[in-house]
């Protein structure tokens, strides 16, 4: 009999990250049944709760605030160790005192979205109307609801324009949705390594990642904590995929090449041979205990619905005419999922419109992946696009 | 409740395959207890048996033989209906009198490959040992094996040298490989689309689809069918995964973009809104009835384990030293499974060893997919290339 190691089970979800869903370990705006969050779908959703973080101050001007949006497998923990897994904030690399998020010039505010499972209402979220988590009684969402919540809650902190947003990946789509939905809100939009509208392979991959988990018979149509059950296993092999999507052959080519784990020859077996089938296994494993099988069907399906454009009459142009947002748009060579090409078209856009935009290609192999990485390159352009229009904003000396 | 559409569960897998895998509608060859493959697990197989088509006749000289070797999902029917499916030969574009693989001129040979299901014993095939299904009893096999015994079913039909050794991806591994193992036995070689090793990238996506497999709980560790069950699901998402690979962002941009399927606006569900989506559930139901999971596994893991180099001291251009044999390598440029650079260090390793090659990079968006379809640059390409051989070899009258 052939040995075989498939992805392991885990008995039960992480209670820590259960528990998070309604009472997170985060700053919790409470929106009641006299503020509904209109919904595209149509619903009015309320009451509904934001969980979000801030580092720094607010000036006396209301005029420093940062919105940092997260990517699909992120949250609100941008710049602090993570309640659940005590990992250091995701983006460590870039918010800090005397960073490019200058914690000491700027406050930076970074919210959970809407649908996600830290905090802010979604599917793993308790339904007040039924006592039951929401599963996949929560309504579909899409991006513009995401951002329009956190407008709700910008408007509860009191702030009327945001000096900056900024964003990677599904963080960076929330900024270009920031950008043509409240274009008097945006002082300035860092979008990185993203695209106005998803692309039919992103979608494809999406796709397969929602029939991982739905083909999991302990997904239970989405009732699987009522059922005692949980879809690791599905959950595990959309994370593969996407991890797949996240890398670059050249960065899977440097990092494992076809390196055999802790052993010379092959073990003519399924167990993993290669030190890519081990750290695939492993990222399969270890999201499973910090994610949320719905909530990932629910960002991976408002990311596939993004579509800026299409409010438009397919005119991309139109939806940044007229701006006065600065821009800066990333994108890294390697980056195969938001390829540069992406990055153009919206450049492209935003000069037609007649936007304020600068644009810049990093040369990398880390792939899309590198918006969360140390890349001097990028580190260094995000913190000169913000000071440059904190000058601007007279939140930095002219130098 | 939101709508939901997974992938549709069968009830039993195709009794027509099931039946192909011990009882081919094909040529067999037996070979018995006294002639046992050697695998490169070490363990001697008999018996076994392989499944083969011909098409055109031998000629005296017994000198105008030509292999096809099929990929991952193809079989031994590159010229004539499926038994199963009923669909047209896998290779009608270049397969047939007057064409590139012209059957007024050549012996057309195409076996199923060892761990196949399609009559070639596999894991779909019984184990006269136990009279019970091998399963995952059947050693892995290597990508070296299945060429050794092709080459016993060369020497069965009574043939020295072949004319041509032909195939695409999984197929053109083969290729590769005996031109290395039987330099004497291969006048001409036609690699399309493929590598002397499988990349990291590659290794990562196989195993993303093996796990999806034995993932679903239907799998049962590979006893499916004496457990009366079927794991199309898992397989069904493998099938997914796969084929995206397959396919470019280019093509699937040109097939589907972000159209609709059957309905104007988005239905705010996980129904298949995307024509995409429809399209890639559609392909992983339909490769689900005509494969079969176990062999799935198996093949995958052959291509994985393939690196002509690691057996020549990791140098390429030693597994080719002092060939005689004339080779056409052929990649397509929108490929990122088997990209040209892959083609091109083929190439580079050919030259070194001083090997006559021809190189053709052809400009298409279709993907890796392009050796399957109708690209006319590739199909004009092959035909040169076989013309120019046989010349060489006193096939054809030269020009």
């Amino acid at each position: 009999m052939v040995n075989v190691q498939a992805l392991k089970p885990e008995t039960a979800r992480n209670k820590d990250s259960a528990h998070e869903a309604d009472h997170p370990t985060s700053l919790v705006a409470l929106f009641g049944a006299d503020q509904p969050l209109r919904l595209d779908c149509g619903v009015d959703l309320a009451p509904f709760q934001i969980a979000y973080q801030t580092y720094g101050t607010l000036n006396a001007d209301r005029s420093n605030a940062i919105l940092v949006c997260h990517a699909l497998t992120g949250d609100q923990h941008v710049g602090n160790p993570h309640p659940v897994t005590g990992k250091p904030g995701w983006w460590n690399t870039l918010l800090g005192p005397g960073k490019a998020l200058d914690t000491d010039r700027y406050f930076v505010i970074c919210s959970n979205v809407l649908g996600s499972r830290m905090g802010t209402t979604g599917p793993a979220s308790t339904n007040p109307a039924t006592g039951k988590l929401w599963g996949l009684d929560f309504p579909v969402i899409t991006i513009p609801d995401m951002v329009r919540a956190q407008a709700m809650l910008i408007d509860r902190l009191g702030i009327d324009t945001l000096f900056a947003v900024v964003g990677g990946s599904m963080g960076g789509m929330q900024t270009l949705q920031w950008s043509t939905a409240y274009p008097k809100r945006v002082f300035s939009a860092l979008a990185v390594a993203c695209s106005t509208r998803h692309s039919a392979q992103n979608i494809a991959f999406h796709e397969l990642g929602r029939q991982a988990v739905m083909a999991d018979p302990d997904w239970h149509g989405g009732r699987y904590f009522e059922e005692g059950s949980y879809p690791h296993r599905g959950l595990g092999v959309a994370r593969m995929a996407a991890h797949i999507t996240y890398l670059s052959d050249a960065a899977l080519h440097r990092k494992f090449g076809r390196r055999m784990q802790d052993r010379d020859l092959p073990t003519f077996s399924f167990d993993a041979d290669f030190q890519v089938e081990s750290y695939l296994r492993y990222q399969g494993s270890s999201f499973v205990e910090r994610f949320d099988a719905n909530s990932y069907l629910y960002l991976t399906r408002a990311m596939d619905y993004f579509d800026v454009a299409a409010d438009h009459n397919g005119v991309l142009a139109e939806a940044y005419r007229g701006t006065q947002t600065r821009f800066c748009v990333v994108s890294f060579t390697s980056d195969w999922l938001f390829p540069t090409t992406e990055s153009r078209a919206t450049v492209h856009a935003l000069n037609a419109g007649g936007a304020r935009v600068s644009f810049a290609e990093i040369e990398t192999d880390k792939g899309h992946d590198a918006f969360l990485l140390d890349v001097p390159e990028f580190i260094d352009i995000s913190r000169a696009f913000l000071e440059s229009a904190g000058a601007v904003r007279g939140l930095i000396a002219e130098k």
